[in-house]
């Protein structure tokens, strides 16, 4: 079981996250491109952390929406789509390597990762544009009951994929998050730990309802917000490690 | 001799330029990045139309001005500088291969290019970025006088550079372009075509004094922006064919 | 029947429209704000050139997205929809002062416009935003069937409202605009002027399926993207002046 | 003597500056216009909170550069610089008075404020600009042994100008501000107030070199970055309500 956080989302003279606290806990840092969070000094000092620690990289694009921090569905035609995604990759990309790493995934931030998990048409053509890239790269989805459908899809167009869980968030019995608006939406230490040790143990969930739930998990998202997210990130690498 | 334009200055849904008619004419495209003017539908574009027509790729990397069109001094940290390259040339080079292109060179754009031409801390950090990236490229600087001194610079950085020329202008005494709000610094069409043919024969130009003054030209640059001056570019290009 | 037109959507260094050529036919002008088009130089040369020519002013909000050029929706809250054309109103009314000018209404830019047409949800936030401005402007909106509804609902928050119409659209039998996709959706030239002339003469249209509609219309929108275009302003100017 | 603080710059996402904190405590209120920070709904939040305290109100424009946080000097025209301070300005302007508040002056931000006081230049075209607006607004400066000339030369134009010092900041003998650089340069808090204490009782500042300096002084400028500047702002106004 894998880590993965969102890092570089500064901008400029906004700070945000605590990125270096949090890369010595994480496997996989989806870093922001510069669309909706990063601009390239933060990209370059996210990567040099990143280098620092062995963590691999991830490309974390997202909508042209710098002042909703892509947080706001936007209604891209598929040629526009398709470039915007190529752009903020290629930047990741070769800055990585300036940095003696290798890009390996592609991470959607925000609406467009919530846009890919609800409409077929979208996550079609986010996954022919990751596929479409001019070296393999694998796209990371959120791990719901059509996970299986998914990574056929993308198969069918050579694109590799993995899946990550929320460890915080509660899942509703259909496989999707509870909406944050509904109580117990987020979980509690306790619970969070709890729910990270059943998908170590035996890839499941429990949901909201009850029902145990297999979800074929990869890799874990955490969040470095501020110092309460930190110390959450590391109880879970304690829980993993013993696991 | 060959011919280099500035390409995909068009933003969204204002055009600007016509690539269409100047691609095959051309040997080199100078492709704006995003910052000054290009976005990444423009980019995808313009670079699908390069690979049609077999020319050569260069990221055309520019303040971070917009609104300006990079056309105004920008006082950027080094730091601030060298991941500003970075992050262009990086999205350049990924996208170009996308297209089965590679990028070969950077020419900085508007007051990015003059200021690297006017200041020599400037120039040196542009040098150490461009060097910095991951694989080689080639630096397109001015020709002047110090061209040579420049080629050393860059030389002790690892760097290879390109000089180039102006069709259109006329140069000053001491080899800089003659301030365009002087009588005589733009050419008409019979004295551009002079001075391309004295260029191609001997590699000098006549200045605005009369004087000969050899400079160590690789490429001529173009402009594209209207009917007239594509008509230039086709003079131009019939002039070199023949020599 | 007033004329209206979208005008200072030049960008910087592009430039789109023929403003100059434009204004001197029309009677409103509809002017960018700086969010899809329009920086401050280009809303000072437009309005400068609405005072020289005595034409109404007003302001052309539109979502925060400048390489879509607004006509991408995207989802704000209504607290972000009502801040984001507070300051484009705010920005526009101000600035028009200073040429002895007076903004006096909003008409929204596309993908704006077209939700606050189908969506009931946005257009009531989109009435009260205006309706909250520090003093009175009128809101313009298309004119379909539902105008005196849309009248009432303004009227209840003190709202004024005027509807347009489009001289060169043809409309579907329900009021909407025949999309652009469908054969006969842009009038030609004889179509449009007859289209002009029933408006004048008893304030219907005809719609694709030859049935008579009667809308409330207070002014005509036109376009100035070309010559061609401005060629139509002034035939419509023309036709209006007669009747 | 009055308080005045940087406020309102966050965007977006991005929180800076502990506004909630500081205003209770200060007597004016720079306001972002989005330039350098700031975006709709924070100039609204902060507007809110101004009426709220009875604050007043200043405009605080600055280069079109949010990604440096407006502090890198931008080489614009005159026609640019006008534009650019007019449309900051107007948005600022009205949407004040959406909150039954009135914008009284303008307070360069940044690199603008920094070649204000260093360009007689720009600060004349700077001057022409406030003062061109369509009703009176007050001009910010520096307090300098230069600010009888600055007060001539804006009052040539019809301009009031209001000038600021520096609550925590060593000034040197000429009676500029000791480069950050420099030993001494930021105060410590017991200097602090021994300076805004002499500021208050004879409207002097003694110099790095120990010369007392007259300075008109009408107002400090103190910020609230962080809970030990809000700290030293309610220092400084338990002292000057002793005085």
């Amino acid at each position: 079981m894998l880590l993965n956080c969102d890092l570089g989302e500064s901008y400029g003279n906004w700070i945000m996250g605590m990125d270096a606290e949090v890369m010595p806990h994480i496997d996989q840092a989806n870093i922001a491109c510069g669309f909706h969070a990063g601009e390239p000094v933060t990209i370059d000092k996210t990567l040099a952390l990143a280098a620092r620690h062995g963590v691999s990289i991830g490309a974390h694009p997202a909508y042209p929406d710098l002042v909703g921090f892509g947080r706001r569905s936007m209604n891209l035609s598929d040629e526009e789509l398709a470039s915007t995604l190529r752009y903020q990759i290629a930047a990741l990309d070769g800055m990585a390597r300036c940095h003696g790493l290798e890009l390996t995934y592609v991470k959607p931030h925000g609406a467009l990762y919530n846009d890919m998990m609800a409409s077929e048409h979208l996550r079609e053509q986010l996954m022919h544009a990751v596929a479409g890239y001019h070296r393999p790269l694998t796209l990371m989805l959120q791990a719901t009951p059509a996970a299986a459908t998914h990574r056929e899809q993308a198969a069918a167009l050579g694109l590799a994929v993995m899946f990550e869980a929320f460890a915080d968030r509660c899942y509703d019995d259909d496989g999707s998050l509870l909406a944050r608006s509904k109580a117990g939406a987020v979980h509690d230490r306790v619970r969070m730990l709890a729910q990270v040790g059943q998908l170590c143990s035996d890839s499941s969930i429990t949901t909201i309802g009850g029902h145990r739930l297999v979800l074929p998990v990869d890799t874990l998202c955490v969040h470095g917000d501020n110092l309460e997210s930190v110390r959450a990130i590391e109880a879970i690498r304690a829980l993993i490690n013993e696991t």
